[in-house]
């Protein structure tokens, strides 16, 4: 049984909490949050104790933190979880900042402590089998990804302002989507993008419709487009080319109904957002960490991954600030 | 080359008349109709002369003839062009009457001649697809059919009032879809239906709406669920289970967009009826008609089918009429 | 707060206790089995205690009992429970015996307890998405409903000996389908059927493979088609055809992916069984139950219906046996 | 009547003049080509003459010439047609060298004759339904575009060295789809690309997979991507975005049966490669050039629109070779 204590009560902190809270192999003991009320209510809803960090990096029993706080945050849990020899789940990413995710994961490499990344899509059963399959050879070796991912709408400008720019708030997960199915490095980046959904976004220094296109050293290519807004909601598809054959990955839907009328024959837009999405992602992505907590096993999303993806946001901004190719 | 006849320049004359035009093994060389006009413009267009039917019977050149005409007029065409040696292409139904059917397909099998009839659907490409993956063995023996067949909309009452009934004039097509896919005929059909769309349907003494049930005699079974009306377009579906799996004959549709909007993801309708459906396979039955009389091939429809379809019909319609299983 | 008891810690009682166990609402106090080891496991896993039903029956906390023991247990359960004044969650079939089924109702009916009978389909995301676009209007009043439902292979013959027969044992859920969905009660049954995939079925005095027909008092019309074996895995749509449209309830899959290869383009079977395809529903339908026992709101399927779905089976049954049109 | 004249009687010559010769209002006069045998059995076919070009433009009752032979021969009987006076249908690309194909577009609008360049896709039903779509305001204006194009195999080495590489020769069609659906002309394009399925490609001094950015005046952006190589065929997609939802264009495929096994679910692959998949779109292109010279109305597709693609292509060839983004 793994003891755990969840630092942040917000949206994604209660996902956690309740997937940890649903594994037979875990118990969430603590829950941590500047905000008094959040941790109280989610603390209670799970049989847990409302703590300080402090206070539960200090408890010998808690085997496993879980970051869900403020991205400006997690370098320093990051930092203290590791130094307390706590195995860590840490939301994406690492920090906005790439040379304090670099120290940060320096930090966990030389506590030896786990450390997942919350790249929750590679958890989706649909990503999951795409890689598997890949992996399986069913059609050869990946020679070019194309990754659409849309957003049904943009997050509110104060949130734009602080989130690092869209290359690092939203595309960081196609980055690492990127790395994981094409199973190669980035040799080149090249980023162009418009501010075509909203001028306030513009005004803020930001863009919300971006291409992005990836040359591995091995000479796979990778497109990447995304825009802020879908009106038909999150779309979430890739597809990857190889020798013998194509996989893709499609939009999970609410409902299997078809209709067909006088007008066209339709079904159901995609799930809404993330947390509809990734519902499943979200519960096997806790699945995974505690397996790998109690069993030692590697995991599939480690704090290296989580600053290669910040490497390929932060050569994708400059690439599109400074209007070139980007080499890596 | 195969020099050939046409009898009846209506609709479906003069799909017919296309076809055969664009062989390069056929010449349309006469085209009969009551209607002067329309078979002087069907001639002209293909360069065809205008002959009554026993002109063009005389004529010795002449080795097929297609007969399109009003379908109280098959019978007799049949017979007088079977004794006259031609290779004959007759629209579905033989007749309306089951006996004249009979008795009209002896003379053809007496004469000798080639005679096809015209099922078009078996020449569909997607429906000819699984039937030949089901004679491949891809799912093993059918076991259970399910065939969906909706029109778009009813035709006019006085029409309806000739047709023979919705079991002969639009249902014939399915029972011989039953009898080709399950490859054995029916022991038991039971017949029920209602009158769902238009009073004045019920009021010509026939219903729109119909369930089929057939159990062959090696205990397959088929149903078929008709309606005269599908708001959506012509619905033309079926499907066969066997023992490793089912093949679906799925609706054709006009384009390939795919629509994704804030209400859902909509695909075009099915076409929208049978001359825009069947188009192909109108053209690969008069193509395959002229094939085997060109090559003295066995035919994939023959005046056997048309007999066997019609007592399906017959039987269903006694079902209905009586309220009662009917054994053949 | 609705404390529950749970009669029966077999398969299908396990789903029923972990959907308790996840809501807020309800708590599962008894566990209640002839296994003793069953009952211990399951009460364990969450935190209930092991109990008779006589026990937990008598304990005045208890507000709900779920009933998931074996089929011939639940009329005597039924009764007990409602002269115990319990809220009871039923799974189907309430008896395989018409007369002591309708005994049953009877007795909660008069007890006046709240009683939902487990046709956990209608609690199905897609399915209730049907129902309600219809109740909605979207397509007009529903004309004809075809039901589409196969196993992916049969249960041993010795359970076969005992189910009552597949009209009772499969199709039951299938009728209930068809009340619901076509808003009319039956005003004749037609079934007959074959044994097609294995001969021990027949040897048991079953089939494996029906084709039913019910015709309502409207004029409603629905063709039911089941197998016990679908080489694909559990096959479980149905369509409803009304006057401005269709609408159709398809299969689920476990992932969408899409595989392009040298030999065709290829998605994933559907869900493997009940048990996964009916998850979210089961999830539902206990949600579904404490929420109307919690409120004291109507159920969307009572005991009633379980009476009329036996009915059905028994008509069923009747008219295969008996070779003949069976009038309600 | 248009009296019509083709030069070039190779694959695509036969495909143009099977529809000239289908269509009422056109009538296939002449057939020239050095390839006697070739012109000789086309001419036959057809019962058209054979003739030289000089011949054929000497012939005042011919109103249109149809220039299908080899790329290097375009521009001159572009010149030589629009000097006599001529409707010209000519087959892309007008030259592999951008000033020689100005040259000609200069000669052909000096003559003021009607010249249509053969971008067929723009005539297949369904590129041109989303056309008409995005035109008709569905998704508002276009935002962003994802074209993926992927032949099923490489042609031939000796031919890939003489071909203009792949971005004339495979990419100019996706050129034209870009300016054709964003309606905007491209301000910078970014071209990347590798040899992924032959070492003699990269011998030859090309590349078989690529990745290409266009960006607009006005910022809307385009994503293509291409390979030689696709193990399912002809792959032949693209999907617009725009502020109020998407529009794909999918793929098509030969038959619509659906094959449930225990292995998956399975459809046919697309369209083999361009004969099948752009068969009608040649059919709707050749009429709708003979309706645009009877009527005197505009064209879909002028020369303009074949040099302005070659220019994308050129500009995409830069940026390959030089790796940098080029500016237009």
């Amino acid at each position: 049984m793994i003891e755990a204590a969840l630092f942040g009560a917000g949206r994604i902190g209660r996902i956690h909490a309740g997937n940890l809270a649903r594994l037979p192999g875990a118990r969430l003991k603590y829950v941590a949050d500047v905000n008094q009320a959040a941790a109280d209510e989610l603390a209670l809803r799970h049989g847990a104790k409302v703590a300080t960090v402090d206070a539960a990096l200090a408890d010998r029993t808690i085997g496993a933190v879980v970051i869900a706080s403020n991205t400006d945050t997690h370098a320093d849990l990051l930092l203290r979880a590791a130094a307390a020899g706590k195995a860590i789940f840490c939301e994406k990413p690492v920090d906005l900042d790439l040379a304090r995710a670099v120290s940060a994961a320096g930090a966990v490499d030389r506590a030896g402590v786990t450390c997942l990344i919350g790249f929750q899509r590679r958890y989706d059963p649909t990503f999951a089998a795409v890689k598997a399959r890949l992996a399986a050879g069913e059609i050869g070796e990946p020679e070019m990804l194309i990754v659409t991912s849309r957003d049904p709408g943009a997050p509110p400008v104060d949130y734009i302002k602080v989130s690092g720019g869209i290359f690092k708030d939203m595309l960081i997960h196609d980055f690492d989507i990127c790395r994981w199915i094409l199973d190669d490095e980035a040799a080149t980046v090249y980023a162009t993008g418009s501010c075509l959904t909203d001028p306030a976004i513009e005004a803020a220094g930001d863009i919300d419709s971006t291409t992005v296109t990836i040359r591995t050293h091995r000479g796979r290519l990778a497109q990447i487009n995304t825009s802020r807004r879908a009106a038909y909601g999150y779309d979430q598809r890739f597809e990857v080319l190889g020798a013998k054959g194509m996989l893709q990955a499609g939009n999970h839907r609410p409902t299997e109904v078809a209709a067909h009328t006088a007008m066209n024959v339709s079904h159901d837009k995609p799930e809404h957002f993330f947390l509809e999405r990734y519902r499943v992602a979200y519960a096997n992505e806790m699945a995974h960490f505690i397996d790998a907590v109690a069993g030692g096993k590697p995991l599939n999303t480690t704090i290296a991954d989580g600053v290669k993806a910040l490497e390929l946001a932060d050569a994708a901004t400059r690439s599109w600030r400074e209007r070139r190719i980007v080499e890596l």
